[in-house]
């Protein structure tokens, strides 16, 4: 199985190009919550996910850490090779969320081609922009706004209130108290679900994490 | 004058293509604290600096503004042109804090050369990094470590202490009362210049807006 199939441009790279990669790339596996890359390495290479999830976060120096975005099958991440761009000036940390499986894509093997190739060249476009955009919401809700902090304070109050950590009530009805629109409650409770802080489903929310949601009202 | 030669990849697009770019761009002027582009404008298009200065910014709910980064003469700004690329999910805000002129660059006519052109591709790679890493600077050190506070804390302390509003200090001394190193601090007292907050000449540090100041340290 070849997974560089996973790239939507594979079919407009010419068989060179291809060859390049399929005999560069390597597999590896990684145990959950294993660093499959971490700040201080230089350039581990480009990272497709065949199976499992990674989560990209940075990490502060006393410790905290940030999620600046999730990985799933089939996605790419590019700042685990910031040397194929002079402009990546920053740095991430990335762990496997689950056992996962990557294909690990040599940084200067992707550079050349990417040089030489605008459809891979745009195709990397796109995969940053979509992370940029991650990162703007993220600015936007959970650090300017600071919508986490209300939100993880509002059910809390609501599960003291009802007594209960299961709460029946629309995403609606949240934004109504809040004064955020439906779809900006949505996106942070499945932050929250991801953080593993809470589960979702039709009508309900469950606390799962009461001391995690209460660090972030800090 | 041709202002396209701006673009450190100019001689690296073919006749036709410069001649198409060279056809659609246009010249414009814009006053001091004129807004450019703002976040319900659908694509105004590339914006490419001539003389002045540009503020990018994004405003809460309540109207606040946080400054993402800043255009400085023969900067680009992709962003006021977010229909080149379906990932850009996030919009922001462009204004004037200098009398500037700018060339726009229609969308549509940078983007069907950047999908052929692969030095195009890389250039605009090289262009969303560096705006991807001026923001993740901004989330590392202004909201999530919370620097910007501890600074301008230290600086109205600094000033009360010694009962005036020029401060003789080093960055080094500095970084060494907040734990920082001696680059953070000079990154955000530059940040705090272009706020207009202070002014930095050798060896000083001189407040002009106190006020400011003190509500960044609420």
């Amino acid at each position: 199985m070849n997974y560089l199939t996973y790239l939507p441009v594979w079919d407009k790279l010419n068989k060179s190009q291809q060859d390049t990669l399929k005999n560069s790339a390597v597999k590896r596996k990684f145990k959950k919550t294993e660093i499959l890359h971490n700040e201080s390495a230089d350039c581990t290479g480009l990272i497709l996910v065949i199976s499992g999830q990674l989560r990209a976060f940075t990490i502060s120096d006393d410790g905290r850490e940030i999620t600046m975005y999730r990985l799933f099958e089939r996605d790419i991440c590019l700042f685990s090779a910031s040397c194929i761009m002079n402009s990546i000036q920053f740095d991430i940390t990335i762990a496997a969320e689950k056992d996962s499986e990557v294909l690990v894509i040599p940084s200067e093997v992707y550079k050349s081609i990417m040089e030489v190739s605008a459809p891979l060249a745009n195709y990397t476009n796109e995969v940053m922009a979509s992370r940029f955009s991650d990162v703007m919401w993220l600015i936007d809700q959970v650090m300017w706004k600071s919508f986490d902090k209300r939100l993880a304070e509002f059910i809390l109050n609501e599960s003291n209130i009802e007594g209960t950590d299961i709460l029946k009530i629309t995403h609606e009805t949240i934004g109504n108290h809040l004064g955020n629109p439906r779809e900006v409650v949505t996106r942070m409770l499945k932050y929250f679900v991801n953080e593993r802080l809470i589960l979702l489903s039709r009508g309900t929310i469950e606390i799962i994490d009461k001391v995690g949601l209460e660090k972030i009202t800090e």
